[in-house]
This record gives C-alpha cells, structure tokens and sequence, in this order.
C-alpha cells in the first residue's frame, strides 16, 4: 500500500467515458497508443485489482449444495439525480422502486425466509430513511452503494475517498448498525477504490468480475484480505430491463428469457458447490410483470436442493475464516 | 402554489437531452456537480411532483375485480413533424396509423364493448377532424397530448403553458367536449407541468410512473387533487416495435413476447384488484402481425374474470370521488 | 406538376440525419420551431407524396385469396461502398450476397415456381451482370434500386435525377428489358422523388407506407396515377438481422421469431384478400441459418390456400387497371 | 503484388470509424461523394480481397459429412486495453476468460475429443503464457489475433506489418511452434492485410465473409494461394452477449436463441457437406448460463452423423491440397 494514490487517471477516465459513446480508441493516452505502450504500462494496469486466492470454502453451513446472495440496488431516485437530471417523469420511476418494489420485494423475501442485502445510496437512504430501517429490522444487510451513485472513474481519490466515508456514516447512522462491503454504483470500481476499501477497513467488495466463486483481492500484486463476491451484467435485471429514449436501451428481453438466464447462472453454481450472486434493483425487478421472475427463482433453488441463503457479509466472512492460509 | 414557474431548468434541461445520447453526467447544473450538490438542491428536484396519497378505491363499479384503461395515443405525422423531419417515408407512416390503425382499433373496441381513451396532439386531430369525431362519437374520450408532440422539456414555462392551452381548445372545437386529462408527450413532464394542469383545471393526468394504481399528485408537498393514472415505458408498444434508421432502435421483440408482458402486467392488476392502464399507438400497434396482440389480450382478461373496462376520464372520478379525505 | 423542384429542403434534411443519430429536434428548420410552424407548414410536408385511392382490387387473378409480393433488394457490395468505406471485410459480405444468397434464393424461387423482383443499384448490377441476366432469364422482374444506394434526402434534385434515370438505362442495358419500378434505396424516398418517378413514366414505387395494400399517390393533392405497393421496415430483414460494429445495431431477433413475425403479416393479408409485400436481401437471408425462413414462409403461405404469387410489376399493373374511376 | 502498401486509405478510414457511431455518408472520400466515383475507383476497392476459387474439397477426411473448425478468440485483458481503458471492473472480465473459461472449454473438448484453435493477442499470451503452453499440449491450434487488439484500419502499413510479425514471433516462442494462421482482431482486415499475410508466407486468413465453405482470396485479380476460412458475426458469440455500459449493446438475445441460430448455422453445412466455422470467446461464451450452448451443439453434431472436427490449419491445409488446379 505504498502505492500513491492514481490522480492522473481519472482526468483521461472522464474523456474516455464521455467519448464512448461516440467514438472509441482515439482518446490519448499519457504512455501513448494501447499497441506502442511498454510492458510495464499494460501490466501495471491489470495488476490494480487482480483476483488472488480463489476463497470458495470447502463446505457451506449445513452442508448446503451452493450459496445463494441475493442483492437489491436501491438507488431509486438517484440514477436521474446523478445526472443532474430533473424530469418529473425520470424521478417518479425512482420512486416506484420504494413505493412498489421494496414491499413486493420484501414480501417475497419474508414469506421465503431468506437474508438479503440492500445497497443504498445515502442519498436514497436519506429520502428514504423508514425503509431502510424496516428492511434492517427483518434482517437483511445494508451494504454501501456511493453517495448519490456517482461514476467513480470521474472522480479525483480525495472526493471518492470522503464520499466513501460519508456515505458508510450515513448509513451507520439510519441502519443503527455499521456497513461492513461496498458495492460500486454502477460497478465503477476506480483504479483508487480498492486502495479507499482497505483504508475503511470493510470486509468485502462486489464490484469486480474475474470469477464465479469468492476471491480473494491483490493489489499491485499484494493480498489484501478484502473478499470479493463477484456480480455480472449477466445476473443483474437492470441490463435487460432499462429504458434510455436517446440512448437506444429498450427492454427487448422478455421476463420469460431474463428468467431462463437466471436459471442457468444459478444452475452452474448448484452444479458446482458455488456461489450464486444476483443483483437486481426494485426500480427494475418490482414490476408486476417481472416481480414473478424472483419468486419462480426461488422455487427453482429450493427445488434443486439445498442452498445456503445469505447475506452478502455472511458469505464473505464464511469464506475468509476457512480460507486456506497465503 | 405560490412557486414561480421553473424558467431556469429549461435551459439546462435542452443540453441535457441534446448530451443524452452522446455524453451522460458532464453538463453543469447551476448548483454544481450532483455529488456536490446540497441536501435542498436533491430534496427541491424530488418533491417537485410526487406520488401522494394511493387513490385506489375499496372497490370498482360492478364489483369489477379490477379496472382496464386502454389508451391509443394517435400521434400520427406529428412524430417526424416535431422534429422538423420532413421525409415522405416517415410521414407516410404516420398516415398509416389513420388509414389502417384507427379502423383496426375501432373495430375491435366496438365487437369488444370497451370504452378507450384516445389521447390526441392537437396538429393530428386538425389533420384527421373526422377521425376524431367518429371516435367520440363511438363513445370514447378525447385527451390532449400537446400540440405537435414537442418535448416540454425544451419550452420555457409560457410556452408550454400557451400550446397546452390551445391544444385543449382546439380537441373540444373537434370533438365537442372539453378534454379533462393530459397525456404529455413521450411523457415529457416538465417541472412546469403540474403547475399547467392545476391552472387548467384538468381531473387527472397519466405522464407519470411513482405506482401502478391511481394517485394523487403533490406539488411540493402540497396536495393538488389531481388524479395520476400512471402510465409506464413497460406497457407502451412502441418501446418493443420502434424503428429508427440512425439509433439503433428496431423492433427486437417478437410479437408473442410483448403479449407476454402486456398479459403479466395485467395479471398483476387482476390478481390486486387495482388499475391496468396501457399505451398503444395506432401506427404501431396497428399493423397486421401486431393487432391480435390486443384482440387476444381483451380475450385474456375477460377469461380471467370481471373486468371494469372504462375510459381515463372514468377511471379518474370514480376514484377522486371515493378517496378517503386527505 | 407546376411545383418547381423542392431545393431548399436537402440541405436541412442532411443537416438532421447528420444529428439525428446524436441529437434530435436541434436542426433550424427555415420556418422556425415546429411547434410555433403555420399551418401551411406542416399541411405542406404531409401533402408531398399522400396515399389517395385505395387499389386493392376486387378479386385477384384466378380467383386467389391474396397476393404476394416477395423482393429482394442485391445491394450487395454497395453498402459500404455508399459510405465510403473500404474495409474488405463489409465489402467481402456484400459479394456473400451473390456468391451464396442469390443461388439459394434462386433454387428456391424455382423449386416453388414463384416469380419475384429484384431490385438492383446500377452499381451492384455492373459488378454482377450475368447474375441479373440469369435472374432475368429466370421470369423475375428486374426493378431500380438507386446507383450506389446513394441517401435521396442528400442529394439535389438534379443530382438524383439524373442518377434515377442513368440507374434505369443501366438496367435496361443488362436485363434487355426496361424498369418499370422503383425502390428507393433505404426508403429514402425525397421530396423531389415523385416528381422524378412521374417524369421517368414508371408504373409503380416500393418506397411508401401509409397503407399495407396498394394506393395511388397523390403529390400536393393531385392524383398521379402512380402505384404505391408498400413496403414496410416490419417485413424487412435487414431490420432484425443487420450487424453493426460501432452503432449498436445486432442481430438480437431468432429467426424463429422473424418467422413469426413475416407469418403473422402474411395471415393479415391472407385474411383481408390484401397484398403481402416482403423485402429480403441476398445478402441477410441468404445465410444457412435464415434461408429455412423463407422456404418454411412460403410453404406456409400455400398452405393456407390458394395465392397469387407475382412480381411487383405484375401486381401493380393489375390494379391499376381495375381502379375504380377516380 | 506490385502494388505499393496502401498508406493513403487508413487516415480517411480512421475518419470513417470515427464518425461512424454518429454521422454515416459525410466523411470526404478523395476521389469525393460515392454517387460520383468513377468505375475505377469501386472497382478498385471490392477487388483489394476478393473470393476467388472455392477449396471446398469433393471429400473431408474419413468420408465425413462435413468439417467443423471450432476457434476461441482468447482475447480476455485486451479489449480494454486497446482503447487506453484502465477500469478494474473491465479488466477483471477479462481475466475470467482465463480463470474461468479457459478450464470449462479446455475439458469440453478434452472429454469430447475435439481439437479447435485458440486465435491469441500477442500481450493474452504474454499474460497467460501457461495457459497457452497447456492448449499447445492439449493439441490444440494457436493461431495469430494482433498485437493488443488494435484496430488494423487505423494503422499505418509499416504499423500493422510490425505488429503482425512481432505477434507471430511471441506466439511462436510461448506456443513452441510457429503459427500458420491469422484472424485480424475484430475482423479489422485493411487494405493492407492481405499483403502482410503474403509476406508472412501464412497458409490460412480468418476474417473474410463472402462464402461459407473455404475460398481462395485473390489480391486485385490475382490468386494468392492463401485460403480463406470464413467466420461471420452470426457465428460468433460476442453478437449476442457483449454489454458495454455507454453504447446500447446489450446481452439481449436469450441462451436458446442463439443456441438456435448457431445449430442452424450447423445444419445447413451439414446438409450442404460443407465447412461450419464458429467463433467464440472465453470471456463471453465460458459463462456458466453460456458454457451449455456449446455442451448441446457437440452433441447436436455428433448426433447428426460424422462430423470432421479440425483445427482452422488442418483444415486449410486439407482444402489447398485437393484444389483443383487454378
């Protein structure tokens, strides 16, 4: 961790994003062209936060077939806010998630007796306030989510940094209890998140994709402790769901399919003695056309067997406490 | 209602949407950056036209297990007119949804017996006078829907207020009736909007998405009276079969799979005793290899049980009349 | 006819399909914003190549239930050619459209005995003469397709007409027999494109879509005499199967969904004793894992009963001669 | 091949790729707008790589119904990299394709028997350089795929010759044989590729579309020996899979669809006798809810009847030999 903090990076970051959506590789980089860089540029880069320690456990708690974590992003009204965008209509869709999709969502999940995790932006914690006590009080984790669901990548590591904190307090403060991971908003994980994660001391991350299975984080080559509880695209609702007029996103998936590859993903895990992460968000899965995919889910996991249902902080510290010494 | 109309935003608001599909998050907002922003910029944008009290009566008339408001938005030319387009291939699909979509449509609501809500920008129904009138007189409502399709979002508060005006004179000249409810086109509700409506003295509106039953909407936390009849993207045919040459938007989603949501959104509203309330669009909808989405959707729903069939207009006042006082 | 040639509009019109995949509704138009347009304004636009006269006929030839139209348009090469570009890997899938499309189509057509039209850009014809003999040869309709599948709505008036007269003798050179049809590459059919197809003497256009069966065109409410066959992007293959590398246009649909999608238009027509106008490419179809569409297509369609298959000059002809008088 | 290296082309085509994101037709092409070109400029540009004799031989070895060459682009860290992206988020997609899918396709085809070609980025190699000697020991093929995934048509021809030479020179030291054929990344074939593959003295390109079976490429007329095998964007998984946050790509197309597509790809060469290329990459299709699609195709193959599955250099070879003469 003698690595200074990366500030150079988040300058070109911000070019690189605002022109990809309309013209890719021509953004300079400081080393020059990706294909005229010395080695030490391309390995530099894929070393920030590599996957070390594959911390699949021998065996989950009551000899369960696999691990099921089940998460909900409720960033509600804070996708337009982040934007500075203020249409009425954009931030009624927020508030859907909390006025309709929490309680189905909360529902399901009582009735079915399974832990979940719910990452919060403070701000939407902030709005907020009584749902996320009500879901801290039937159990579930509480995880960070950003502050306002800022794009890290565009951020200099001393703002990310005391949004990080802020963000942690916040939640501590409307919870009653402390946040112990952190979800990336949109899983922007900036070559300074890692860095910031340990200095928080938190326990896991669920940002970054190099497996299935828990890992463990290196950075710059150097364990680090922090577990990560891998997401993907794959298992997330938002990516077959979202609805952007200018952008072209529309959601062309039907429910019928979204649920075929849920099943699948989770089929793997099952199949193997893994784990099963899935991220949805209750904007997006509480619809009533779509609430109906996470019940027929979980009819689909008991069915298959045993599965461990847990908490994103209860999976992670299983792993690291049977994790096989470095 | 002592808050001046919002002149400010529009500005800021165009570049926005001009960025939307290019660069997301790198416009200036007068206050700052969003993560920057203080708790009274995020509070001020949220409150501005918020979900209050749930209108959703005991019971619907006919003790109707829930109720169904089909809305035909009859945009016709007015799409490319209001982007200045003047293409004859793109005009001539608007006069399709009038020469084939229309009939299509009345056919199947006058076998079926349901009243229909035909929401009408004011330029198409000066194009197609007897169109409208053959509509209303068939029974069904007449409501605005702007005057060419213009965003909202993009007039200074006059402006909006002036063709939000007129387009409601020029539907009752049309039709002989005063229009009671306001569909804003593309559901571009603007932070002048509410403000519009109460000073037109309009029943209900159906732009905006915080529930999937009726509402009343706040003003800044002030109870308006207005009744909100909540539309959705998920329940809009056009967001499955658009086509757009230069934006990636075509009609990936077969037939059989919108009929799979439209028929999961409606079960949902069947299986609470609440609204279902769906947007089609004549030119689209309309076609050959699409109609029978609705006709075997109508099926579907009176197969299920009673169904309270009524016009937007209805659907309001039954239930501004029987909510509990505030 | 006494409209002078519309000139002032191309330069606008290139001015927004240059924004249009970017921004929309930005582009000055010489008459101001649309919502503050006069009426003549917008009464202007939709007149320019109106659907008059239904010309569905009464009965089709031989007593036949419907009629099918089945296209296809060999562009070819001229895809990326029109733009520019010169990559050999887009220029080496045109010549799949030839070296693979047309064969399969063609074996097709005869196994089936059914005629069909081909629509050629002049360019793509010069590069595969013999191939537009042979389909000739073979009793299809050879029909014009633009020179280089250059965008009308770009061109001035005197430039595409001289390019839609060059294209046609082009034809008439390879084929030995004279176009009597037009589609407009893209359907970018321009303001100026009627007054060129009636200056040219042809008997019909596959550009226009305000009906699904035939129509005559009127330009500024004058009945012409032309034969409008409507396309339309639903029954097109492209639509659902085009690739593009940096737009995010995928080939998201199955087959079996187009499939559902083609029959489903298809049974309209069947149903209404209406035309079926289906608009395929040597060079999308043709492919092993598409061509099963349309054979399963046709078999299909006969045998839900008895079908006229013609080509497009033979339909329009048809019609036209049992027009009522006007 | 006297023709000089074609140094004038890639400016104007890194224009071209620039703008194609946003504004098509409008970049200046030297010999100016395409509806205006003389003969010899499109006649140049289609015959730079063009399908000359067809190799598919009159038999495949052991009187097999038709060949299958199964290849995986292992480009896992360096599709960021090539556009200067540092997110660790990216980067961790791409280490799965090591950590993840490597193992799952390397024991599919261990228990199936099949030997397939690995096509690597000179820097994959270089961070995965055992998982390379492994696939080397497995039998498989590995074959050239670019330095770092640059984008040929924005290089220089001394640019593209270097890195082209330099990559095979770093497979040929980690693999321990030197490697006879290429796939450009992204099938980014320039003008200028084909030249490079003849100064490699190469057996095999993968990355022309103008036919499914192989084919001789001719250079402006001329018969090079090079045989082509065809891949196409149907038969690659990416299609349907990749999800980039800011460009509308979406993962759209359920696991069954494209299950679907990529059997009927197979049917038709099997029906046909033919050869069936197909694309993937570890990163996309070594997902668990993927990794079936490709257990169920070799089943579905070998169900079909014997099938001859090769490497892309066993089959190349195979097809020169039994040419017949030009």
């Amino acid at each position: 961790m003698t690595r200074p903090p990366d500030e150079g990076v988040y300058r070109r970051t911000t070019e690189v994003e605002q022109q990809e959506s309309g013209v890719l590789g021509n953004t300079k980089h400081p080393d020059g062209e990706p294909w005229a860089w010395p080695e030490s540029t391309w390995r530099r880069i894929v070393e920030r936060a590599r996957a070390g320690r594959n911390l699949k456990p021998a065996t989950w708690p009551d000899r369960a077939a696999c691990a099921v974590a089940l998460s909900f992003d409720a960033d509600h009204d804070t996708i337009p806010l982040r934007d500075g965008l203020e249409s009425p209509m954009m931030i009624s869709q927020g508030q859907y998630g909390s006025r309709r999709g929490v309680p189905r969502i909360r529902a399901i999940l009582e009735r079915e007796s399974i832990p979940a995790t719910f990452f919060y932006p403070a701000v939407s914690a902030l709005l907020y306030p009584s749902e996320v006590r009500a879901l801290s009080g039937d159990g579930h984790e509480i995880g960070i989510h950003s502050w306002i669901h800022e794009r890290n990548n565009l951020l200099p590591y001393e703002v990310e940094r005391e949004l990080s904190f802020r963000s942690a307090d916040t939640l501590s403060k409307i919870a009653g209890t402390a946040p112990v991971g952190m979800r990336t908003a949109s899983w922007d994980f900036s070559p300074n998140t890692l860095r910031i994660i340990r200095e928080m001391g938190l326990l896991y991350d669920s940002s970054l994709m190099a497996d299935d299975d828990p890992y463990e984080l290196l950075e710059d080559g150097e364990p680090t402790g922090i577990v990560e509880l891998p997401p993907e695209w794959i298992r997330d609702d938002a990516v077959y769901f979202n609805m952007a007029r200018f952008e072209g996103l529309r959601p062309y998936t039907p429910p019928s399919a979204v649920e075929e590859i849920f099943k699948a993903e989770f089929d793997g895990a099952f199949d193997e003695g893994g784990l099963f992460v899935l991220t949805m968000h209750p904007d997006v899965i509480g619809h009533r056309s779509r609430i109906g995919i996470l019940q027929r889910l979980i009819t689909h996991m008991k069915a298959r067997g045993s599965c461990w249902f847990a908490t994103h902080a209860q999976v992670a510290e299983w792993c690291r406490q049977r994790a096989a010494p470095a």
